[in-house]
């Protein structure tokens, strides 16, 4: 009987359970976790902030794992096997129906209805769908990638879930080259979008952010400018980014922060006929005021919401890694690594955005 | 000395005075204008709404004229003459500079920091440079088109800016063949932007707008259902476009409104990964509070800004009308025709919404 | 045992057959054949010309028919349940994987392996998978669309495949207000896409086909301008659009002919920074010639192979019919009705050209 | 009476020749020539394969300079006075006139009728137009820019016209994170794409050319695989594109080889459903044949023809030089420096292939 750290109602202690092995089905593939994630969908999980969510459950929906058993035959995209011993990371995504109106005709599969997500919208009573858990259960039909060898584990689990929402915002961006780059927050999904526009040929990245270590993080990875939102008002940041854009503003913006302030601020950073995409506001954290004529209409401004992520968003972050991944060293984000036992003090730490990233090793 | 309808300053009747004769400049046209326009623009300046406007001014932006007199040799841009007696319309902004970093590089030049407009950005001290008039000096480089005989005076004055504007935001808007379109706002640009959804293949356009009268024109002008903001709340404007598009709202939603409010009601009316333009934002009216989870971020949304028009809505513009005019009827949307010495009445209707669409014939 | 034309090999005579009864599986729905159709690919199936045919097969891909029984309980995209006696059409693409590196890295559906095609990659010996027969199995997972009331069936199969092919050209094009298209070809797709460039916005259509009746219908269905392209050269046609155009050429080209000739001339024809939309080359029919500094780089052209279709157009195409339906009057475009026992005699004739549309009725 | 080197008439010696000094008018910049390029647009020149060349000319249309005398004040486009002294760059291209159908509807100033460009269009008779030149005569409104201290004029001079034609190709290109990109090309251009293609986040770069030293040097500019075409047939080479792509095919592929043959095997070496660019074909070399079916529709490909540039991609190149250079090292591309006596041989040298850049130092 496997170990998991089970969140068994907002607000409540983490607890380690023992909890069922899995029966095999035909298609599903067991494994046994390497690491998992804690990232700050799991405080939101934890306060209660998402709706709809099936407590108990075991967070941790990025995972990497080692293939202790599958069901069947079972091969990934391109055809190839995926077999025991393999080590492995799948798509937290799963279901997305292909057969609904979402999916067919607006062909946007992240607002599919019927998509579910390990580690957030699957009980624990329904199995061992969430990666703060010794073992893992694939689902018949999870997609999995088995990992090069140029991609080690802690590398991609490093990466996280901040790297596929990170592609999808960058997708969004469509950033040409040279194009200046605000980046609205330092977390990981921020650190990871700073690292991603500089791959996409940006002229200069620029990452507003906090704490100081998160921030150092930002200039280690690659951020040509750093400005720190805890010593600054936000009209002096607006006018920071102007300063150093010849006082356009951005070409680009991409919020990463969860704050509903930083919208309005964020379109203000943005150069007239600029682009920003917003992906960080994840939960409902309230509103924000703007002026429709001053931030959007006379800006000529284009604003793209990015949710969640697909398939090629983590098919590509694979791809990313194999070529970057030695070059950028996102291994170096890790602050800390938990064990299951530690679970609660992990999501204190994260809540408390002490951490650059924080993992999950079920095992030690 | 011509005759003009001079505003003379914010909040001041409008003046008829005699101004000098137009000196003929080499590339310059002088017309005798045959038809102005009021629209709600003019009633902005004469609330002192827009920043910068250099009083006393003659205002009114899109004018159609008849050539008295031309500066040596000018051609339009398809290289035709420009004789005397020729009917013509020209594009209202000037000196776009094409020399700038936005003309240049963002290659977005309705945001030029030189572009000039007749009838806003030109004093009258700088001579007949707005339709309230009945002559209008064309300085060099204007860009004039003739009309084709199959567009009437009267119909090119009754699209009026509204057209070159609606046209830019259809355009900004991409809509595909089958999109459910909800207009907000009844008034010129609205009604425009319904005709132009319905020819670009909108599969139902619904307009929301008041009063009567202008919900009445947006029917005849091609609109499949029509909703009155005067007797619904936000909430249940929301629920009817739900209501209509099973549940998902419009594909695209374009507003043409001017009050900030209709902001986020758009946002919220607009269907998961949908678009929505927002062009009727063209004087600050004060802000709007939005929930960035809700409204955009988790709506996967895209909204763009859309300001002003260039020569390629202009060119369009009289495309469209030569193409179906006979058949749309543009004409059908004057309400009322004014001389110079009643532009103090009809800005006073203009502003209580009583026009669909109010004309200036300074020869009368 | 329902009666089917089949063909049994390539440039065989077609065989009336009685085919088992379908066996009813869960998901699965029988239909009475109301209509199917005659196209140009049935011809080219006839003549051997596409590859991995698993004949016999029974010919006809799109068809309209009664629902007589459904395999436990069936639903649409929308969510509502299919009945009994309910007047449908299908996606006739099926199996479509969802689970392929085309479906889900490149978001090209139309090019996934898996695909499967009722009445062309479909055996005869593996079912009633083919409109030209009393009763059609619809699989489960076919998609299946509850024609309204606005729709009889014979619009619809007059659309017939050539509507979802001309959506997806259409969608490749990005036609914008006021464009001129050229339309190579006057067959059903031509005559599509001549339809839809209009009610797409464009400023004129010009379509270029044969023979006369088929140039005749173009005319009807809202072409501006028809040229015969067996009373022209190549050369005269280019020069007649550039005529047309103010020596510039098309904004936008759309080929529907099959001919690889067309290919060259259709650069040709089209402006410098155009868009050239290549729909009709569905089967090897040789090769062309081309000059890749005059026709394509100088150009600065834009050109788009545009296959298959999938379930967004078929879903748009009910949307069209139901909207433009009465006023286009597609089924106008059916020259003539066969029934089963004249399939070789259809067959010749869609072979010869003299058809606009032919269809077939299974219970006649 | 500065020195220049004329390329009198077609198939004829470069002569050396004094030139008259250039009278300055209001607006204009008189440069010291510190380098100019040898490029392969001048050996077509050279060859007379361009049309309307008026002979004599002054080649060099890629320059650097230093600023002798301004007529009175001259600004670039950020306005920043131009001063004697400042070491600069200009954009070759000029009189895009921004008044023709294709610069204010098209917006493809690149296919402007009225443009002029530095060392191809005007005659040495016009005056100091070009850059194989001890001075340069800048005409009011050619567009400049002051080289920042970080981007040394032999860094600039090395990327020469190279660069800007490349940025244009990869914005057409539209990378996206990961693609596998080949380059068709191993000259200045196909380098500089190869370079940019890795700069926008390509997933893998492959470059297909020749000679040797050229594809060494690709392999030193960040070619992650290089394929000699002499040492391969075309079939070998799409079948390494596609071993190189788990059968399937570049994403992106860009042709910069100038060969008609090369454009049919870059349709082949594309995945279906990705792009293509041609920016290469920048004479009439003849024709190719392809295979409409096969190599475009079927495959759902996207082919663009890119021509010429424009202001924003010479801006972009300043900038990508600054961010970039130290790093990617341009500069190590010239091959070799000649003076304006060497230019027959410089000719002859480049018609060769044996360079992979050569510039000129007129004051050598």
């Amino acid at each position: 009987m496997p170990r998991a750290a089970v969140m068994t109602a907002p607000n409540q202690p983490i607890e380690v359970q023992h909890l069922p092995n899995a029966p095999m089905e035909a298609g599903s593939i067991l494994l046994e976790t390497i690491f998992s994630e804690v990232c700050g969908t799991d405080v939101h999980l934890h306060h209660g902030q998402l709706a709809g969510v099936p407590y108990p459950i075991i967070p941790g929906h990025v995972s990497v794992g080692r293939v202790l058993e599958t069901g069947n035959i079972v091969n990934d995209i391109e055809g190839v096997k995926i077999q025991r011993g393999d080590v492995v990371t799948f798509l937290d995504v799963h279901e997305t129906c292909n057969n609904c109106w979402y999916c067919l005709v607006a062909k946007a599969s992240t607002r599919c209805p019927h998509r579910k997500v390990y580690g957030i919208t699957y009980s624990a009573r329904e199995g061992l769908l969430g990666g703060w858990s010794e073992q893992i259960y694939l689902k018949p039909g999870v997609k999995v990638i088995r990992l090069p060898d140029s991609v080690p584990p802690e590398r991609l689990i490093a990466a996280g879930c901040g790297l596929p929402t990170a592609i999808h915002a960058i997708e969004r961006a469509q950033i040409e080259l040279g194009d200046i780059v605000a980046v609205q927050g330092s977390g990981p999904v921020g650190l990871n979008i700073a690292i991603l526009a500089q791959l996409s040929g940006a002229g200069g990245v620029i990452v507003l952010g906090d704490p100081p270590n998160r921030l150092q993080a930002a200039k280690e990875f690659g951020a040509d400018e750093i400005i720190s939102v805890g010593e600054t008002t936000s009209r002096e940041r607006v006018e920071k980014i102007r300063a150093l854009t010849n006082g356009r503003g951005a070409d680009v913006t991409i919020e990463a922060t969860g704050v509903p302030g930083a919208v309005r601020e964020g379109m203000q950073m943005t150069r007239d006929a600029g682009r920003y995409v917003v992906v960080g506001q994840y939960t409902d954290a309230g509103e924000v005021s703007i002026n429709p004529h001053l931030d959007l209409n006379k800006k000529h401004l284009e604003i793209r919401g990015s949710w969640g992520s697909d398939y090629s968003h983590f098919y590509k972050m694979v791809k990313v890694l194999a070529k970057h991944g030695a070059r950028v060293g996102w291994e170096k984000m890790i602050t800390r690594e938990y064990t299951l036992d530690e679970m609660n003090e992990a999501l204190a730490a994260v809540a408390r955005g002490e951490m650059v990233k924080a993992i999950v090793n079920p095992k030690r």
